[in-house]
């Protein structure tokens, strides 16, 4: 088999032989397709250089004003670091709540954060273009206002970049990702993928779906490396963990969400506790709230999302161990977990809201 | 039946019907049998009470050397609030290093932590005695020295309070722990026991285990109150997860350490590695080293051991629930943890030292 090879140096191609080819092509950032969506200062900001990019803007032409498109993990990382800036920054959402991987009650406590750290969030707002001067962007137009904008950062996710592939008649699954079996092998022999631009397994649902982040990339690259270097190994897919933050409030989740559960037409009961990081009593000790889902009659552990002050976000790593084993909640309730009024209150907060959920199967 | 009971405000004894019986006698601190152990200035740091009476003593009378006898968690704890009150600190432990629920390279580095904050550390040297004066503790005799002391702290563990249990003819098992089935009920009808003084199964050695913490008690308690109260709720088990610091160095213990399995006949792997709590990069990112072991051949995790700086202790919670779910290595090192920079490497230290570990089977 051959690949076409373009020399992005001097714009030659030519056809490269291959018996094993691994196609690595990652994501691309969603860029809406807006009146002045390619005006300069609009930025996506999902590479190093795009990265370095904005840092430099910011920098030297030091913008006033930034909206932010988007309010899920990098539009609320791209939040925090202007904010810590000292710029003026509005940021609009078009669902209920940002972080819309977690349910709205959970959400909502991260959009509070937000405006607590000073960010003008517009909720159920959408982005439908952009007001340009001389090519560069002027304003963000929204179907309720127009917001003045120095500059503008895309936070609307990615999508696979598999066209490549795509082209190749390699088949792709859900949102457009490369279909992939355990070992990262595609659908044609000799062909490998792994990373952002691949479908994944999700463990709880059951189903493929499609995440792009850099710690199920990087496994998957270890798995997809072993295997064509003739070892056997294969990858068992995701619960569907996340982590991020805005200052200093943490927000993490793992499994299903509310809304993934009606799909797949189960029925669940919820609990939302709120405690503390250490003991009450200890130096910064401070809120963490955590909800868990679990799945009616049977008690199957489906997910858990979590909301706090340091300490809080790195608990979620408790439940997604428990979706691996495929825990029920009474499996879950003696969890010898660690102890020590600096640490946790004796109960910790994720077993807390284990215990609160089983009163409600 | 009946059980005597002392009123111990005025002495009285009288004989109290029961239906179902509560023992809840909890542990008593190991006191050495040593001349001078009864002087006044010796102190053992196991109750509410004493714990004030301790810190009433050091405000007040301001003694300025203190000997802690016993590097466990107790000594550990004590040790950091008498350095934070900037005291003279020595610390006497028979073992070679400190925690010795740690596999000794681990303890090692606790070891050096204490001294990194100017304890004194007496490794391998046992206390022999204590010089008095007018009955106050003046020195404690080591089997190396004399050590000039204003006070002295106990911190050389507990064990069960079970005298009653035992003088009432119920069984005791491993350490003198009162023997309970998983619903917290000894081995006589209508007696009930829970937390401190009773004997535990270990899910990992699949043997009787004796601990005193108060996150199993407290588990253990409510298990035996469901019970008593007519429903019905087991009690699994622990896997031995222990949490302490010493100011900024955090640690924690899971599962089996070495001379454990040594004791279960068992043969073992294990990895030491040492990484980053957050990415290398990110600010306040600092060093964590977790050690885990693993049966030979079937590659059964059976514990783990953590030192680091802050965010390191609370990872052993991963660890722990990966024992209940009795997980190979094979089955932990794809765990779906959550990665962002400000929380971890991309692969967690944790999945970091299951990898090395794999490779040793």
């Amino acid at each position: 088999m051959r690949v076409k090879v373009r020399d992005l140096e001097n714009g030659k191609e030519r056809w490269e032989p291959f018996d094993q080819l691994m196609i690595a092509t990652g994501a691309v950032p969603i860029r809406p397709d807006l009146p002045g969506s390619d005006a300069e200062g609009i930025y996506g900001v999902n590479t190093l250089q795009s990265g370095i990019e904005v840092r430099r803007i910011v920098d030297q032409e030091k913008p006033k004003r930034v909206v932010i498109i988007g309010g899920g993990y990098i539009g609320l990382e791209m939040a925090e670091a202007f904010i810590l800036r000292g710029m003026d920054v509005s940021l609009v959402e078009s669902s209920s709540e940002v972080m819309n991987t977690l349910d709205s009650d959970m959400g909502n406590l991260v959009s509070e954060a937000l405006m607590c750290v000073g960010v003008k969030l517009f909720r159920e707002e959408t982005a439908e273009g952009f007001e340009t001067d001389n090519g560069k962007v002027k304003a963000v137009i929204t179907d309720k206002r127009s917001m003045p904008a120095d500059m503008v950062i895309l936070g609307m996710g990615v999508r696979p970049n598999s066209s490549l592939a795509e082209n190749a008649g390699i088949p792709l699954g859900v949102k457009g990702a490369i279909k992939v079996n355990e070992r990262m092998q595609t659908e044609v022999e000799g062909i490998w993928s792994a990373g952002d631009c691949v479908e994944s397994y999700h463990i709880v649902s059951r189903k493929p779906f499609y995440v792009a982040l850099g710690t199920v990339a990087n496994k998957q690259g270890r798995i997809a490396g072993i295997n064509i270097g003739g070892g056997y190994k294969t990858f068992p897919g995701v619960v569907g963990t996340a982590v991020s933050k805005i200052c200093a409030v943490e927000v993490a989740r793992t499994g299903l969400q509310e809304k993934e559960i009606h799909r797949l037409g189960l029925e669940f009961v919820t609990a939302k506790i709120k405690s503390h990081t250490r003991a009450r009593y200890y130096p910064d000790a401070g809120p963490i709230t955590v909800k868990v889902l679990a799945e009616k009659g049977s008690g199957r552990f489906l997910g858990g999302q979590i909301v706090g002050i340091e300490g809080a976000a790195k608990r979620i790593d408790v439940l997604a161990t428990a979706l691996h084993a495929g825990f029920t909640l009474d499996q879950m309730i003696h969890l010898d977990l660690s102890y020590a009024p600096p640490y946790s209150p004796v109960w910790d907060p994720v077993l807390i809201a284990v215990r609160m959920a089983m009163k409600q199967l």
